[in-house]
């Protein structure tokens, strides 16, 4: 289904035009583009001297609190408060917005706008473009249609958006628009050496202990093919670091030269680990990760296995080895 | 001096329009711009039925190898061969094109074309333009003037000179017109995310292996403002790994929250370093590198050090201190 075209920006311009007052929420563990799209759109309703709360159930991280208007975002809804309309953005589903979903339905219309081509179309209003790179993409072209003028504070939101969710123009969803809006918000006043440090290069000092650590893991299968690392509740402790800091390390499991798929298995608690798994392009990990009841992806997946270290690792070592066999023979 | 407007593109494309036969050259120990600029000069000179020659004194680093017409590039002068012109691509100084450089200069009208503000116009066409993010930026506006179309092999080399000479667009050398260069060539083809997999996620298995151990190598000082990493010989015969798989290293040490230098020693002989000194922003490390004999720029600069590894490591730290002592005081 070309979810695109069954409803438009046009919908969504007509409810901002003839309201006073909204809602702009994301989901939650929000990242760059959730927190990037929900402030590019607040500000921008409040460029239209419109009443705007922006809402996240869970705070915004520590790296992306420098965003213009963080400060203002709201964690709890307040329970007498009816808006003209509420916003989602970068949700695909509706449990996504958190256990406060319930309480935003009744608030008044359900404007969904989203570039997950899985988006179960939970508004009143859905607006799906699964080819914008970023929902913060989709927030500049609804801005540009109403129009509204994109002052510098909105256009760090939209550039932050568009150069995470791009994963610094390197993803495959990256287009010739991504790198138009980019070059669009630059010269609005964005200085992307000041975005990729605050964004990219900010470890904290136990963030590049622990990978040291868990580097020291690292173990090769399949005739270098598959590669795992492996990140214990010990590790853990012992670094005072959060589960968190771990994002992103499978990477390094990926990047080795020859090596198809990357697995980082991490204690969630004792007896269970959390899996990450990624491609380089050939192999579909989801469809590994849904052996499992998990899911995502063809590059990017997870799930969760209970049993011990030695149980899981030949779980998803032998999984991951067979679907790289059955891909071959294709 | 804006030397920007002493000699332009006309002068470069009169040359093309009337000779035949051309070489292309760049820098010693090239990197992605310098391969990337020759080979999108030398088939953009191809596309006009020209005869080039692409000439780099050192090999195509193995990551550039996959770029279109990497494979034609020759590493010795023709003694007996006299060109139309000579194009020197990316190459601040005349001895950065390397040992040849005089057989070079008597084979034809040397046209330099370079982004370095320090260059030292040693050609007889000069034309240097500080504000191009990468000479790749330059070879797109001559042959845009020229003009040639670009076809996807000149696209696939273009975009990674200007991918790899902006950090991935995250340098404050990425400018709006950075971001549109690059979204052209995406409209002609390239692939960023095939790209960016050759240019940075392709590690040797070494290489993670060796990175491990440097990190534990991990000392702070100056209250976290100075991060030190340091890399022996010892360590790079364990790793069996060169010694430029180092490169960027160093970047995990400014990289930690609240780090205002960086520095990796490496080991270059028995008693003497190779120190590489990074800034987030505010430091002058180029300053910090002159004390010892060094340079470079003032967020990457380095030098070379002999003594023990606790006299070196004494050295620079204490520079690096007594720098951001005086920065704070000014």
């Amino acid at each position: 289904m070309d979810r695109k075209s069954e409803q438009t920006f046009r919908h969504a311009v007509e409810e901002i035009k003839k309201g006073k007052s909204f809602l702009v929420a994301s989901h939650v563990n929000p990242e760059g583009d959730a927190v990037g799209s929900t402030l590019a759109l607040a500000l921008g309703l409040k460029e239209l001297k419109k009443d705007v709360t922006a809402y996240l159930y869970d705070p915004v991280p520590a790296t992306f609190r420098f965003l213009p208007f963080a400060d203002k975002v709201v964690h709890k809804i307040n329970e007498d408060k009816i808006y003209d309309a509420i916003f989602a953005v970068d949700c695909g589903q509706r449990d996504r917005l958190g256990e406060e979903f319930d309480k935003i339905r009744n608030k008044g219309k359900l404007i969904n706008i989203d570039h997950h081509a899985t988006n179960d179309c939970f508004g009143d209003i859905n607006i799906i473009n699964p080819d914008a790179c970023a929902a913060g993409e989709m927030v500049y072209d609804l801005l540009k249609e109403i129009p509204v003028a994109i002052t510098l504070d909105i256009a760090i939101n939209i550039y932050v958006s568009v150069l995470t969710d791009t994963g610094s123009f390197r993803y495959s969803s990256t287009t010739p628009k991504s790198f138009n809006i980019a070059g669009e918000m630059v010269k609005l006043g964005v200085e992307p050496w000041d975005i990729a440090q605050r964004v990219y290069e900010s470890y904290p000092l136990y963030k590049l202990k622990l990978l040291a650590t868990v580097l020291n893991t690292l173990e090769l299968s399949n005739n270098g093919k598959v590669a795992l690392l492996v990140v214990t509740l010990d590790m853990l402790n012992k670094a005072k670091a959060s589960k968190e800091v771990v994002d992103g390390f499978v990477n390094y499991a990926r990047t080795i030269d020859g090596v198809e798929v990357g697995i980082l298995l991490r204690e969630a608690k004792p007896g269970e680990y959390k899996i990450s798994f990624r491609s380089k392009g050939r192999i579909d990990v989801a469809k590994i990760s849904e052996e499992f009841g998990g899911g995502g992806h063809k590059n990017a997946a997870g799930c969760n296995i209970k049993g011990s270290l030695t149980e899981v690792k030949e779980k998803v070592i032998g999984a991951a080895e067979k679907k790289i066999y059955e891909t071959a023979a294709i």
